[in-house]
């Protein structure tokens, strides 16, 4: 009788690991937090198209601004005019965490950049702006080994689209984030938590 | 030999079930995705007072605005001047995917106030501000049954304090949130993504 149950015992661990170990059963939470969501990471189309990843917003807002302009103002801003756009910028959170642990951004690392009208606000408040409208249009900055000699690309989606093309290696914004970027190709200087990481790696 | 192999495969299946929904092992990834992160819901101190949560900042930014101010401008701001100090609210992850389901902030939603400096953007840009320095204070909004008649209660973290106290109940912005706000208690009105969400359920 005791030999019996001996043998029962071993199968049942032995199957036990199986199951925990296949795709019988879901995985185990400690898997699941060192893998990478899937709608987190570039997909792309047949043509080489990045699709929009879904809930973007939702991921590390990294930075806000407002007015950023490459261009000189044809006119001095008037007095209590609005500051210009919001930008804000968002990174996967997967990336995030990556960067603050190495001071690295991933591969497969996305910036999403978008854009909202600078709304006065109104009562209770009796000064400021904040985040109107969004504009319909995104960038996103993609780092891709051999996608472009920087390591990255930027891609373009207009109106809303669900799918957004690369911009050729020839755009401006090429050159200009890999000379005017405090950090490979992303403007780090201007994202307040990226930026202090970056700082303590220096001390 | 058949019925002893019988035997063996019973006990292994429901050896395997108390495993699985036991403490012994870790929980389902889909267990997982329906609780809520620890360090997502408020913790208290013995004295009522709220625990600073840790990486608020990787959480879902709501709203950014610049230069929010309750009180009028002594004097007009002068053309070209800074938009003010920059204001980010941030909520957690669960309660924001919850917001976005039901349109009702869920029991235990913190949004977190943080505030930025305002600085000049430089090269590349040729106008604009981004955010600049943190200060170290926050203020946290916290809703939670019966702690205050409005459902909801502010804590105040001042100068990088781990733990803020709760403000009292006369505090002006008790009254401000309970009559402006959009909803519960909160500026949605300021807000895009709950703004869109609540506007969207009206129709």
């Amino acid at each position: 009788m005791f030999r019996l149950w001996i043998l029962p015992g071993s199968i049942s661990v032995l199957m036990t690991f199986f199951l925990l170990t296949s795709d019988l059963f879901p995985r185990s939470a400690f898997a699941q937090a060192n893998s990478i969501p899937a709608d987190q990471l570039p997909q792309f189309t047949p043509d080489g198209s990045l699709r929009e990843p879904s809930n973007w917003e939702t991921w590390v807002m990294v930075g806000a601004s407002t007015g950023l302009s490459y261009n000189a103002p044809a006119a001095a801003p008037a007095a209590g005019a609005a500051p210009g756009t919001f930008h804000n910028v968002y990174m996967q959170p997967w990336a995030y965490r990556e960067f603050m642990k190495t001071g690295v951004f991933p591969e497969r690392t996305m910036l999403v950049l978008s854009f909202f009208d600078a709304s006065r606000k109104s009562a209770p408040a009796k000064a400021g702006f904040y985040e109107g409208d969004r504009v319909p249009d995104i960038d996103i900055h993609l780092k891709r080994k051999g996608i472009d000699q920087t390591g990255w690309a930027f891609f373009g989606f207009t109106d809303g689209a669900a799918v957004g093309g690369k911009l050729p290696s020839s755009a401006s914004c090429y050159s200009c984030h890999a000379t005017e970027a405090a950090h490979d190709n992303v403007f780090t200087q201007f994202y307040p938590f990226l930026r202090t990481r970056l700082a303590s790696a220096r001390h």
